[in-house]
């Protein structure tokens, strides 16, 4: 047992993966379930697919349930998900389901990577590239060096197209905006925030509004609600999972 | 759909959950690899299993590999264990391969779970309960209590026994300690930290001295080397996985 | 004795008072004074009433009295309500009474409780949950997750009627405002924020002025200034108490 | 209404307060459950006593119940004290009541103050005036003072007996044993500190060694068990107002 | 030497110093050197006055000199007040003098007090009384309780003539227009803020622009320029103290 | 008016004043009552004297009174003193006198420099020079530095003598415990801590334990109690007053 | 050797150096690749030059390579740039060459230093002193100060041009805006702010809008796309060594 | 100019640098004077020589000259040294001469990489490797991981020789003995920390205590003294210089 190989194995496999996922069919950023079921099928339909997620562990807001009471809610018409995944999930009575927050988002996690999935964790999205009015990847760094407060440099990571699935903050839906002059396909044209909790209408528009937002920029899971001004949703996921779903199948359909 | 019937599921779930969890066969003190690794045996045997973990995620150290490069290495003698979970493992050299961190954590702690342990995430454990020279039990609280520095007082998990797999800190021997008048099973009787960085040695002495440090207390992981005056071992992890599977073996033979 | 069974009583008591409260008559944010005092008259006319207040301890800014002096000043109107709790008042001169701060806000306190107000302390209101322009319940989550910077999802809660007893920030209001493109009952349509310190307009316009600003949600309180444009008032209570009564009585007379 | 005759009746009346209760014939600090019930007692009986809390509001630890679930846990032979004070218990099984935390928090600290304790909140207690081995008073100041790091010198109060009263750090044994060479009625002769949760054990042990543990100086509450090296309980509070019950009948035989 | 005599010696004569001080003729907010030459002045000519400052210390931004070396300038024409003070100033080159800035700052408080100036430090101004158009007072606090975070209410001190003479921020100014709509004196009707650095400019428009800014409000020091758009000054202080000196005169002449 | 020339004067003038104060007869540490009258007798006796202080104010801890009332009790015995300095006194019973602390400390600081003491503000005191035994001079460096954790190094002042008139910590006499295997002049050798408050004790014992602590090395005022292990005083300053004109005397015997 | 020679050695040096320089041809603000290249030509050519920076270390981002990958790229036509420095670059592709960004960022400051140019490190630009509608100087303090939150006046440089090469916040430019009603030659008149990375485009504009922004007031480097709402560039320093070289060039044609 | 080749560029250039260089003659541990010097003459020797730095920039504490006046000192023997460089220095009086601190820390760093040596600056040195009594290697993370607080495993580095150039806290060595039942080569066997100020002493005993302290680890710079209790220096650089020089001549000749 040599160290010195251990650290090499590291480097070495690392810049390979790092290397390889410069040139991406789909850069995912944030690992919550939304973007976790995109990859996944994403990836096992063949396309080349990263995850960017800025924590050091994957699953988003999932983690932690209502309160800190770690249970989710599901309804009925997206339990087939997660019977795709094999998570168990409980009646608590017509129409809801129950699943433990816990095993839910390790599960989605672990299919995705097995799927194929590239996840890069502790790396943080300070800007896209923008080329002629299209999104053609993102600007990136380590969150440690952000969050230490040091002045580094980015590098960059090109895709074909880019799936905001930050959640509530939408970071890459509000970094397109501040930092450019354009119009988001919004009623007004630019972000509109997300507006108080009302579960069943977010839950409808969450998948409904799921789409390309801006050319090369697509929006999947609370992101969505946020950049539209749609409701929030609570500690319910079916709306994250089929959105999730759709906006795999809109993205192959580009292929 | 209304969000009140969610609500109550939720709390409902999880309140039967957390009673259900009060009276347990094995009580494990955090998530990482060991500690995940020794749930599944002990569940999958059919023990009633908790794991504790002050984290809203679970997976420990494992998800930044080395220095942020997110893959870690394994030997040859603990890839059977990957292998049973399905995570795909590449080699590297002779006796050396590696795996994506990522995939590995989310993997392990998707079986687990899968398998029939419960797992309460973001608990802190502040102390244990010690009667007559035996730890029966654990002393939790919510970890957002401890980090917002509020004054209110814990509840109580009771276990046959008691796992510390808390990593380097070794918290679980050290409140043990702090707090009583008491000896453990180390030449000196009492905690002794973790030496500098020697992988091998580190590796057999992991598995080595895995087991009961006091009565009704069993060490896994990385408080094993801690607590024993072991080497640490930097980002290869065929120790831990091992030690998990031993500690579980040795509670099992206990029932 | 078994801390087992006391940890199991507290979580089971607590569990059934939380689902019990989360379809109310009425649900008050913030238990300062004028909250109680509405929650006390709401609790003895019958209604389901409880109080969510983000601190651990109930009282608000009447602990502290002026500058720390703890003792605070009531005019001759309000008196009779400090005698209804058992409070002892001492006349500083003609129109002026002084009582003890910290009697004050424990009693009122204690009476409110025994009158069947259900209290939920440590918990923080995120938002609201309205429908078809009207408020009809509660977003909450433990305060201890915001100080601690945690990412969880919240609870709900569905009340008949909200009031708004949030003192100096209005928070209910704000959120309202800040989530919604809705116009409120104030000359502007909109908060208008408390003006400079002027204790008998202050006092006059906060009873006056006390009532429902939005359907489905009231103002009692600092909170009717601060929303109003009302002026500030310092350490004299009588307004808020009259307030508290006001509410109880505008939304006892809906049921 | 004129603003500065309520600014001149707020300080003229604390400043006589302040005065009068610097020359008391019980001091005790914090205002816990044992606190408060012994200062309720020995009020009852005659004695000038004040209560002297770190923080603005009253009650101490009780407020957050057991992990934020805000209910309590009493044992039967404690129930009467409750009873004495209006304060509604439940039967959970046999020897167990649950009470509501908010309820008997602010119910003790509401008695308390109508029986004629003087309540200082806000104020920490910097050290003691030892006189010839016996303790004689207090060494006070704000603590928003010491919260600001401000280098303000503090002012003293003189009490026949001192009650430490502050919980699981004794405060004032603390600083006795810190700032003077001198011997404590304890094993060692020194503070001890807690051990791990055993409720049993701990509420009897509190209970017997409530009393003088150094000339002039009394404990009460968990400060006893952190004090003689007893067990720590939970949130079962029988113990401690038992002990606060004993601390005021041993004072009351002194005078 | 009975230390509760030496208590109550300090509370009773704060709260009488206190009492007498909350019906003035002038409130001066800021001790820096505009504000204690005007306090000097006034006291002089028989006002009573007093200053109220945030800080511990008294004495403002002049202790620190030019970038911490600690001498300050002051053009011949205003040499005249600081020999009138009896500090010693040298020649550097023609109409430049120096002087240490240690000795000014303690001098001119020195002289201040002898000259019968209440001087309450560690207080911060929150608010002010207007009252039909009029500043008739100032709504103070502890600065201590400001920077705990605690929620404290303030207590008020009614004044005929408010100056603000806080510098840079002009916080008396700020306060009145961000609580109430009003206009000022200004050409544009508002708080205009400083401009950048011109000795020259600043230390005549400084001077020249002392006065009434709203009806009982005035303006002395760097809060002139702060608050008419003028310029910055750096450490000259001649400006500083003629517009003490200007302002002092005006209000006096108001009696 | 060139702010070229303000700058040049004010490097200039800190320069000269700097480098003429690196070779001192005395150098005090600590610009509290003891320090500047110490300082004040010995310049006024002809010695080369500078004050290093901490912050950029001077004065100490007297600012803030006691609990932040802004008054201080004298005894008799140093009411002559005060007197010297022009400090208005008013007897509150026999034997005891108030002041009011703002015009005591800036008075103080205001007479030092107008003696011809050299005042260095915002400077920390980090180490010592010692030579063969004997303490012959400060190392420096601005406080701003190790407030805003800067690794930057310090520069030195060589004195005959060197005052500790740091009050409670006791800097000097610590760093010199802290950084030398060396024995000062207390009972057991080494620095001993300050003691519960008694105020006559700690009275006479600073005045009589006055003098050189480790040669080249003298404590003054509060220092003297914290080094020799006496009790501590509260807001009564005579003996600080007293202690700081005997070191005066102590050191100009020794010319 | 003799620590009180060496300490009047250092400052009588720098008292000397830094009086020199408050009358500049060139005063730099900032220490980073553009800075440094502009200074080092502008010495060789004779100028006076002096650089102020923030931090205590000269480079500015460069240091960090990308994501701290501690290398930099340099495209072909800046490698002479490099080369006149003695860097050492190594090709990676076609127009492509690589440097190890410790060695460019030192070796810059050292041939900047050894040109000539001062370099005042440790100093913060707080303001500008402009004068009838030219930049005519700086407006410094210690960065430290600030950390620290200090009180403290400022001191001034003049110069004949000042170059704004702070990078991404272009400080000079906004602290112009923000404190004087000026235009600046954008095609707004007003501060744009950086735009989504584009390293081809940047790479452009960074040298073609190098230039003079507001009479005497030059803009260099990564400031120069901050301020004309140009492109992000990323870890290509081509630009910036590019921008430095020129804006030298339009300064020496103004002398 | 495509800006996923610069990113590749970089990321492939560090991932081969690092590799080489886990395999060392030397690993120094601090970019300060010392270990930079050190470094210059063993890569001019042919050795395989890496800087590990904790922060980004390299210099140490030397950027900011005696207490941020930006000078050093330097002695005449020393001289020679710095002339190698090419750094200019001025003679201030016999013995003694002045230089840049700025030049001088850019400079020596310029050189080192310029002779060979690579430098990884952002990193952190977090434990060692030491085989049967011999140190063999280094335990190295990001500092920005360190700052974030983030849990995240290190690499490990191998080196025949280890420099500890850490200068004060001697980091390398007090985690040496911190974590292994050790004896290094000082009188007492363990690590002795600095002593107070003595300039001439300290330049003398730093350079004759250079060596190894323990099997394969020497020390350089101000970690001599703090290792072996020697005095501490203050802003004169000759020891340093002469320290790094002697430690690379004696590592060489183990060659």
């Amino acid at each position: 047992m040599d160290e010195v190989i251990v650290s090499r194995a590291i480097v070495e496999r690392f810049a390979q993966k790092f290397a390889q996922s410069m040139d991406l069919d789909v850069a995912i950023v944030g690992g919550g379930p939304s973007g976790l079921v995109a990859a996944y099928y994403l990836a096992k339909a063949g396309s080349r697919v990263a995850i960017f997620e800025r924590k050091l562990s994957i699953g988003g807001g999932m983690w932690g349930g209502g309160m800190l009471f770690n249970e989710i809610v599901i309804q009925e018409e997206a339990k087939r998900i997660l019977d795709e995944f094999g998570i168990s999930t409980k009646k608590f009575q017509d129409e809801y389901y129950t699943a433990d927050s816990v095993e839910t988002a390790s599960t989605l996690c672990s299919f995705a990577c097995r799927a194929g999935v590239k996840v890069f964790n502790g790396i943080s999205v300070e800007d896209l590239m923008v080329r002629e009015g299209v999104v053609i990847g993102l600007v990136i760094n380590w969150t440690a060096v952000e969050m230490a407060s040091l002045h580094v440099d980015p590098l960059v990571v090109r895709a074909k197209f880019v799936v905001d699935a930050t959640g509530h903050p939408a970071e890459v839906v509000q970094v397109l905006q501040r930092k450019n002059p354009v119009k988001i396909k919004t009623p007004s044209g630019s972000f509109l925030g997300e507006r108080s909790l009302w579960a069943e209408a977010a839950e409808l528009s969450t998948v409904e509004n799921t789409g390309e937002i801006f050319p090369g920029l697509y929006i999947a899971g609370m992101a969505v609600n946020a950049t539209m001004g749609g409701y929030r949703m609570g500690p319910i996921f079916g709306g994250m999972l089929l959105s999730g779903e759709k906006v795999a199948k809109q993205i192959q359909d580009r292929f």
